[in-house]
């Protein structure tokens, strides 16, 4: 694509929301705000963003949240919102990830819709609640799997659904970091660390929760397979950590397909490295979300190509979540926005009792239970000696 | 760095803003409303979105812009806005080339700052006259070469102005694009291609004033040089176009410091390649804005380092207008709130009467005189058969 | 590294070298001549080509060697040249896998040395075999593991066993390629497809055994582990073949280290993606033969690093079979060539009965042991149900 | 291209070579042997590979050259070699660029083929004379401008020739390196330094002979496209040294096309950074030495595709001087190798009578003027004040 026209849509019908986690000097809930600010279809006027009163309302000033409306607790908040007229019609769930299904449950039961951050729940058990939840509410519940955010990988998920890859027979995903390679949270001075190896916080998993379940996410978007088994070898390398740090599992997809993903939180030199690759009968892909305006694709026989974003060879998939013409680079922000933008668009339709857009579309409720399900059965692989373990 | 805190300040003095251009259909318009809203500093509030009155108001009503701040025409938008105790305190002017200077001088007469798009004007005199206003007004004027606002050049000219690179001896700038390697000025159905080849909107350059003045600018920015001389070859390689596809530059930095500056519109592969290379006696310095998250230093015979924005390596400067950790690439959008952030920073401290964070910077009217006299020495050396020619 | 000395030893004392294999038409054969030449310490004086007469003459004649040295079969090739006061001191085995073992017994009995292709033999017995033969014979045997031979690869090695990276974590190999993503074995006109994929003639693994070992080989050559247990998924993704096309395995090394494995035949848009990627608690690097001049080293919480050949930041142990200066890429038949110096260097001490300079490596027949180890170990833990296998 | 037959040709008839410089320590000497000898087409048999008689012996034995053909004056061996009935059919020449010209007068006197190093001579006039004295002796001529032996850009020229990229509009060649960033001439120690920047040895140029003339003749090559006129900034950046290390051309090509060309020495972090871009109205092309095996080609409006040496997509003119599959790199000595190889098919035609191959291609005597005419030239135009200057 040449220098065209941005896209924008309108923006005079904004959705009051709420957050509830992400006060001063949180890592994801300033990401959350932007990401919802980005296409404006979101104005914030509430939020429980401290369970600590005094930093509650700083954080609450800072962003222009009326002091009536900075709650300390989720509940309180549900309750007070819910009645208020102009109360808000979404959340957003940035805690750690202990409380987001009580969370979630409190405002999907007070009638507010939810977008909530991942892993969704601790266990499975707690997942299948929600998934219920939602259902018997009718409320919109979003999961901000960003990733799944990116053009590129809307357009790899298009291309694969289209045949243009054949009958898909490799998925292989990883998404290795290195912040973790040393025991960041003993220091005292790593929030992030401390709560993302915290039993007790972050769930039964470390990476495998933190990262893999990303990876995982991803894998499944793109190929549109379901998970069959899996074998799981979780490792600590950093003694003295109370979760896994290293993840490496091998994939039985159902339909034949194979795979395998790593991930890993001590692999030194990768930053932020999820990377997927499908391979197919007729072609294949590979993306990697440091880069993320690019998505190599070769079919059988023929020269590589690089796609990139909004360029030659787009596809509307991608292209409809895509805002700056080709060769000018969006990221990371912006693939989470999207997640945003689409749950934005449901709500509207929501509101308006008329249909989503079909080509809507963003990691639901659902896709929730399938990552906590995919979690439980690699921690439940390795416990066991690293064997086969149906997931599901 | 590894996951930590991300960057967000109080975003509850929103600044009053209006836009001069950028109705429907408009590229440059919706990325600077993107732009303003990523970090939440600026309100829209009034807009001249066009001169077609239906236009201009559905535009204003897509951003919920109230009915009586929908204006057809910049000098009537002035005038009403300054009399208002809730009127605009900046304004965008967003239009093609040919009206930003009368717009900038009836917003800055009025007592309204302004954030203007490159080229600042389409001739050195107006670019003069508007220097010598804004110094008159007292105003801020912020000139959006969104390029200098990607954080790895941030840390780039923060190295050469540390001395890390030596002394400087070349510098390299280059910024192909295939967009207009057909007329596509000629079909009718692009917009943009029609008055970004049109002299009497573009000015007397069209390669050279579209993209050769964004090489330009960033590559005075990083190396911190001032050009002496230049050398230019302006070529319009489609037949029938009005102004030049390409741009091939010689260039004599005062000090010794030699350069080639490459712009072109037909050389077909490239989206959007601006790219600059910076050599002194102890290092090197590669970026390029396709992958902007990256930047390429050498130190004379050490091996070559692939600094990452808020990586290991990241210098203060760049972290500073950065918002994500590394290896969650930031894009074009970000690079360019950069500016709009830096700005409303100045605004902040005018509106309070306070000293402006010395840290804070952004393209001022000044760049924007250096950018004309780019053009005009360019454009004047071709004419006269590609002979050197003083600049300034 | 500057514009400085190539390098080059004395080769006017060449050895005499034989052939088994590689007759016309043959792919690996004319590799391991263009290998065996590069240095210029071989002379190629005799072959048993081919088994068919008429293209053992031919191919004989081709190459420069006298008729009375064009052989039939290896047997009589062995015993001729032991009995010639001018008979080869080596010979180079180059045919199907199912041959390595009784021409390299052949040889070695006949007191000649050996640099035989891998993998070394079909079964683990003939390989244990082997090694007690070569040590009985006292004899120089050398296993064209190729890739041991990049000089990347050898500073990966020595920085390893330096301790740069400090203890290692991880071992992550893989080797996909594409050219048998649709069954070449059956079009008649593929012979390298033919027998790669006959049982008979391959042996028991198909993707494992060709490609697999490399990456398993150079695992083990720059991480300096031995593996304790392995658990492979086979694959057969294309209908109607008879040996796997893609392998998936996971590593547990002695010492704890832990690592995966993936091997690919079907993998469409790789063509030789051989890439290993090690991490310890210090440091990390990642190398791909794909571009083989380049490896990335990080040290934990410093800048990436692009180290490469005979670049800054080279070490001796590449700089030491490097030929020409950085920037001027090295490729596959370097990489091939220093395998067979370094072989020479061996059978010039032998011939001289002086010491072996303590620096020349090449793979030994120890290696092809391990190989086999290792292949056999993955093939029985797929045929068990991917199961825990304990490899040795 | 899967895996398939590597290629060789019959090597039974080796050529008879000489060698003019390339005694120990000296670089592109063993560059020039290895090249040689890949394809197995030659048979180095004489020397006079030093003007020192010891090291001149020294040498020669290393080589495996007979005593009484290791000479001290390239005068001795032209005489005595023509006289011998097994004397060399041509000679390398590989001596400081000052003796070239006398050095090839002398054998094509005595009727043997020369292969040449670059810049063919010290002047254009040395140049006319060697192309007269070609035409009249009718032997062959042929300069190592290497660079034009790489696959990759065989292929790109077919596809120029052939009109995949249209009309050309823009040639873009660099060639930065960064050896001479300091003085390292006045080392002492560095013999390579020292006679590439001595104008006596070297010739007027500095920079632009040692690697100038590269980028041109490869630019040249792939566009097919003659000089018009050219304007060159030639500088020297380190202070003592008497040719220029830094060189800043403008191009007019005949028929309309325009370019740019850089080549540096002081460039920090580039090793050997040639580079080529073309681009017509239909498609553009990229090239990079480093990385030879690919080449990037985009038609205009498609995506950009990644061809590579041997795979798919490869022409037939690159595949027919490569010797092994795609994804197995070939490098710098394959490259040099080809001029070789090409070269002694054209000698093999000549010694037997027979046409040669209308697809053999190799710089020749004529490439060398151009290149002299375009170093006098470049010369000039930086004496007379950087203005423009026609070439030839």
């Amino acid at each position: 694509m040449a220098i065209g026209a941005s896209k924008e849509e309108a923006t005079s019908r904004r959705i009051r929301l709420g957050m509830v986690g992400g006060g001063q000097g949180a890592f994801i809930g300033a990401v959350h705000r932007i990401a919802a600010r980005l296409d404006d279809q979101y104005e914030l006027v509430a939020g429980a963003l401290s369970s600590d009163p005094a930093r509650a309302k700083a954080s609450a000033k800072d962003l222009g949240i009326a002091d009536d409306r900075a709650y300390t607790s989720f509940e309180e908040m549900a309750k007070a919102e819910a009645a208020r007229p102009d109360g808000i019609e979404v959340v957003s769930i940035v805690t750690p990830n202990h409380m987001h299904a009580p969370a979630a449950k409190a405002f999907l039961k007070a009638g507010i819709h939810v977008i909530c951050d991942k892993p969704m729940t601790l266990t499975v058990d707690e997942a299948k609640e929600l998934v219920d939840l939602v259902q018997s509410s009718g409320k919109i519940f979003a999961l901000t799997h960003n990733y799944t955010g990116y053009p590129m990988i809307r357009q790899a998920r298009a291309m694969v659904a289209a045949g243009e890859l054949g009958e898909i027979r490799l998925v292989q995903a990883e998404y290795p970091q290195d912040w973790l390679t040393e025991r960041a949270e003993a220091t005292g001075s790593n929030k992030q660390a401390e709560w993302r190896t915290d039993p007790a916080r972050t769930g039964a998993g470390g990476c495998i929760g933190d990262i893999g379940t990303h990876a995982y996410n991803l894998a499944c978007y793109v190929s549109g397979l379901e998970l069959d088994e899996l074998l799981a070898q979780l490792s600590t390398f950093v003694e003295g950590r109370k979760v896994d740090d290293d993840v490496q599992i091998l994939l039985k997809w159902k339909g034949g397909a194979k795979g395998m993903l790593w991930a890993s939180q001590v692999a030194v030199g990768n930053e932020n490295g999820l990377k997927l690759r499908v391979y197919g009968t007729k072609g294949g892909l590979e993306w990697t979300q440091a880069d993320p305006n690019y998505l190599w694709f070769t079919r059988f026989g023929e020269p590589k190509q690089l796609l990139t974003r909004n360029g030659a060879g787009a596809w509307a998939e991608g292209t409809r979540v895509s805002r700056v013409p080709g060769g000018h680079p969006e990221g990371y922000l912006e693939g989470f926005a999207n997640i945003y933008t689409e749950a934005a668009r449901a709500i509207h339709a929501a509101r308006d009792g008329s249909p989503v857009d079909p080509a809507v579309n963003y990691p639901t409720v659902q896709d929730g239970l399938v990552g906590m399900q995919f979690i439980q059965a690699a921690v439940a692989s390795s416990a066991a000696g690293n064997v086969w373990t149906k997931v599901g």
